[in-house]
């Protein structure tokens, strides 16, 4: 019998042990898309408690607890802090399977270096031990980047963003991790609520300093904002989309179905796409002209419990999965830029897993031989980052592409304690390739190939890919 | 090389062993969702031969002897019993890796005590030995629940129902299994069929006693017959469904298109999409009015075989899966009833395997803290109700949900003889929990929990559940 | 560790090597469905180079290359032979886990008789030991079919093929592997483009030698070909489609359609698929009343990149794999044919894996009795092509229908070299019933019924099946 979560967790050949111990395991961390506070790198947070860090923003969390029959006041509520921490180490058992029971005692073991099951039996210890340790220096928001060997990391900002946090970071001389902003424009696109839209459009105003009341003076404060981040070491844009734009559209067709809806007026179903086409090939070509990575997360259906909604906002742990179909489009999308000769290094990402084949099918019709792996399936996500969502991923990813070339994980993740995603993953990787050679499925004559292969995938790839 | 169907079958570490054998395998069956006739427990039916308990509507049987050749007189047709029987036991080894061949080994075995291969040469045999036995009195429908440890059984009713079955069922003195109605309001929804409907509506009126001439008193009809089924037990309803409704719509909306049809005049797509909505809207209202468990399949195709339907009716075995997009009309229809404060405990079933992982994410967008396990995901249902698919379903909801919360199998039967799928889920469960418990993914230090939890999921969780 | 692609490759037990070699390995080829080029077997040609046998028409490793940043110049432009071919070798480490590297090697190994890794080490040599051999007699188009124990091979053609090829090889005494044609109107329904359909329509008419101007003469027409191609030992047609048409309509309906379209009108969206719909359906009678086998190859998403479509055309390896729902049309499609005594023996093809269980539930709503297997789900199709997905449709198959009847394995391949991909299938095939065995899923008992099904599988299913 296997000892839970030890030095070969998840490693199942000696091959797997020598690829994970030997090549993958000591590489930096790249965590090319999170969603960290960078407020909170720029002051080093220093956490209160281990409610705070653990259960502050963990939606993953709060819906485990709720599907445990723990109340709301006791998931969101202002319950104390250690009766919320109680209700989590009470639903932890019952969280057995599902990743946040790998994840958590991964965290606990790898940065509080506590090898203790979490149940109610242990809460209290556990919780007294972490806060204690949460009041020390290396365990503030910095240190545990760095004791977690981390070299950079993308945040995730709004175009309207100061990005002045990155800046303070950027100047601290004792923080060697890039810590770097990505542009979601995804507000851009949001012309679904024109209130909302309209008062988005003045930000973007002040913050590209320019007036914006055409589509052109749109697209131009946009590429104000754009050349901002990039002047911020902004290499990577990112976009959360329910499905791909690739309508057919006059420039005086945008112009008109801008002018309305900033006059306030509703536009139509395709004046609405056509806008949001067009707004997301301009974001492409202003991605491809600045040498960016471009990254496009598609599917998930938001905020879908009203009661919720109101009282919390959106983020609460009520988002499910679509099912619409988006395929056409999507490869539209993708043609007309690279007909172009606009078409960036892009990574597509898809929560739906019933579409994984398609997302590399896809991507893999706009190779064009420039870039190493230029056309990126991209790393489990949300529901499916977890340990079959992985293998999936990655199986489908080798059968239809080419896993060598996979820039590998990032761990999408608001908190600090989420790095040993990353030794997760490298596990489970090594593990797969590992379980091939000594299947017989690989040739063992090819292992220098192949460590340097598993090396490549948990940092080299992304290092090169991205530029840093 | 493991015996086939051994006591260890299916269990491949002695973990699992010891999960199924100390744990899972001795406790009751609550089987909370079947299509047994009740009158033949009522009447304590007495079968005449093997082919009559085993073949006599069994649609999975006769899809696999058509596509191994056998004509149609031998599969619904009126060749004598034993006939028939010497077709399927010459389709049973074309059958192995289908369910139809570890359920018919696993019945045979289970129930009749025979371990042997069924095949052409043991037919005679074994047709002979059974069907002796179905003669005395320990094989007759009450011994034969009694017999498998079953406990209780929901059957699947039609709001017109009498219920007399069950009313007699439950007078009898010597009979201790529990045999509930669930109210099936399916016929209810079928507008598409303008005449059968209004021909149901007048039962309707018959059963509830009150003239149905709105919308509101068609409600009010089935809101009386709700009331008579919970006097007659019933704690669930189940709706079989294509896709969810959850169009909006105004009380005179419905007003209006209800009139047309009673008045015999088509309605329109939207009119039916509205009545529909309305329709699942006040079921789902009085299941949880009354504290009801209200089920939902999703997702088949039904009678695409005209020819057979002609001759044979519907249920003949040529039913498909369904790949229509319905989560967005899902997520509507539960949101609307949490807004309002009426959501039921709920089980979300789907056909379609690709769907899987949204039926997770979406019914837990709906857990609202005040029963564990509130919204499931429900057991591989029909074509899903075998070895994989009951992983996938486990493994999806493991990977996005809570497993230790979940309710387990029921059979979906018409069969007396298909208890032995909870026997055959009970140890597909103990392996995947004793495969993580050996592999080091789950802690061996928590087996006392892990063994619970194999309990909890085998009965106690669903006795809990529908409180029994 | 088990060797690289030794004896008993993929082979995990010791019943599937029993299996394996003692059953399956030996018996001959039947490839009922390739797209190989009569012109070559008629010529019986010989190649010049390694590169043209292996990279002359093989998009599947155009994608590769693209994907691992080699230069168009070197995958599809006009680079001197050995230079494409280094960057292939280049490429092919980087391809480990995709079945281009199992197919590569097999290849080398079982027709080359080469047993080293390809890589850029192994370039040189591989490249001109190979070259060598392909000079020789034993290495022309006849030759390696020979050598591969090919018994029957079906070419892919359209109706206004003269099939003069298939005729001059048949006459050949000295060759016995029967090259039959396949009958592939897919030209005749591509009425989207209405200049290229009325040239089309031309080419037919001379074909045909009779004028086409109504929808009947069209399909008199098709249906002369149809005779033409029975003639020619024609028994399988097939279809590549997008999705089903299965539209009503009236022989007006059609018969306007299509002389809008003859007379250069364009017809609206509803026109077209009540054409299509009709046209497939004329081909499934001319099927039926014909005796023959229909496929149907269902999903692809064709030339998305418009660059590489214009400097290359069609096939460049720019496809992917379509989303959209075609469940209901597909069986009201089948079920027309079948209510009307017209229903061919059919094999039914997906390319969205996430399709698979609904094919297989389709396919068995339309089994009649009349032929064991009549109706099909066939083998892992162009991406799905591949270890896994080979096992998912094999499991799928197994789980929702009847393994045993499965006409088994094609190489739906351009090459003369991809014949291993028979052993590659076999092998997962035998193991898989090997470990079912051995893990107590199957009983022991049966092997010898076991051992036949694997032969079937492999050989005497699609030997009966098909008539040859």
């Amino acid at each position: 019998m296997k000892k839970f979560l030890d030095e070969n967790f998840l490693l199942q050949t000696d091959t797997a042990v020598e690829l994970y111990h030997n090549h993958a395991a000591r590489l930096p961390i790249i965590d090319y898309h999170c969603h960290l506070n960078p407020q909170m790198i720029a002051e080093n947070r220093r956490f209160s408690d281990l409610t705070e860090i653990w259960l502050g923003e963990d939606h993953y969390k709060w819906r485990a607890m709720r599907a445990n029959g723990i109340p709301e006041d006791y998931v969101t509520g202002n319950r104390p802090a250690f009766e919320k921490f109680e209700k989590w180490a009470e639903t932890m058992p019952y969280a057995m399977r599902n990743p946040l029971y790998h994840w958590t005692h991964l965290e606990l073991s790898r940065i509080f270096g506590i090898n203790k099951a979490l149940n109610p039996a242990t809460a209290r210890e556990i919780y007294d031990e972490c806060t204690a340790m949460l009041q020390t220096e290396s365990f503030r928001a910095r240190s545990l980047m760095m004791r977690m060997n981390v070299e950079v990391v993308c945040t995730t900002d709004d175009p309207v963003d100061s990005l002045a946090h990155h800046r303070a970071i950027a100047q601290a001389t004792d923080f060697p991790v890039k810590v770097l902003p990505t542009w979601r424009p995804d507000r851009a696109l949001m012309i679904s609520d024109p209130e909302a839209y309209i008062n988005y459009i003045s930000k973007l105003e002040e913050a590209a300093g320019i007036a914006i009341n055409t589509f052109d003076s749109l697209v131009d404060a946009l590429r104000i904002r754009h050349d901002y981040f990039a002047a911020h070491g902004c290499t990577v844009s990112d976009h959360g989309l329910d499905t791909f734009y690739a309508e057919d559209y006059t420039d005086s067709d945008v112009r008109r179905a801008f002018a309305k809806l900033r006059s306030g007026q509703p536009v139509n179903a395709r004046e609405a796409d056509q806008l949001r086409s067009a707004l997301l090939y301009e974001g492409g070509r202003m991605d491809a002209e600045a040498g960016w990575v471009q990254q496009f997360h598609v599917g998930p259906l938001r905020n879908n419990n009203t009661r919720l909604y109101r009282s919390f906002g959106p983020d609460a742990g009520c988002d499910a999965i679509l099912d619409n179909n988006f395929v056409v489009p999507m490869n539209r999308f993708l043609d007309r830029l690279d007909r172009e000769g606009l078409l960036a290094k892009t990574i597509l990402y898809n929560l739906n897993p019933r579409d994984n084949e398609l997302m590399v099918a896809s991507a893999y019709n706009f190779n064009d031989g420039s870039v190493p792996g230029k056309m990126q399936y991209g790393a489990g996500w949300w529901f499916l980052d977890q340990l079959k969502g992985m293998e999936n991923q990655m199986n489908c990813l080798s059968a239809l592409g080419l896993l060598s070339r996979f820039v590998g994980m990032l761990t999408d993740s608001r908190s600090f304690l989420s790095y040993p995603r990353h030794e997760y993953f490298r596990r489970i990787l090594c593990n797969m390739l590992g379980n091939d050679v000594e299947n017989g499925e690989l040739p063992a004559s090819e292992l220098p190939f192949i460590s340097r292969m598993a090396e490549n995938i948990s940092y080299y790839n992304a290092k090169s890919y991205f530029g840093w």
